[in-house]
């Protein structure tokens, strides 16, 4: 059975490099990754939560949240 | 050709935490991945710095930085 993988954004650019780069690189073969917009899709929020989300964009793995934080992209400022 | 993955850490338990889901869930199929230990391994400090690596744990993807910080691991405040 594959494990659980979600990805928490909220359309933010810096949540969308993350979706683009970090998401769409975990292992298909092994995670079954689900993509949640908490902006548009409130009723995860509580869940998220319970993950101990804090922040987007947030990758939970086996029920542990990593927050992930996009660091220098000179796209991101302009 | 595989696409580059490079996971920096310095043996923290954040770190250790990050690799072992994070760094681990990504596709082997795409992506070759390298961990550096930069606490040990100085001479990449340089390199780290020069793809936007702030601080650690962070996964570089295809040249783009991501910090990662993990919420609320319990264990890690013991």
């Amino acid at each position: 059975m594959k494990s659980k993988a979600i990805f928490y954004h909220a359309g933010c650019p810096v949540c969308i490099a993350a979706e683009q780069n970090l998401a769409s690189a975990i292992d298909p073969a092994r995670y079954e990754v689900e993509v949640v917009h908490l902006g548009s899709d409130r009723s995860r929020l509580e869940e998220a939560e319970g993950f101990g989300v804090k922040s987007v964009p947030a990758l939970v793995l086996d029920g542990a949240a990593f927050h992930i934080n996009f660091g220098a992209g000179i796209d991101a400022l302009r």
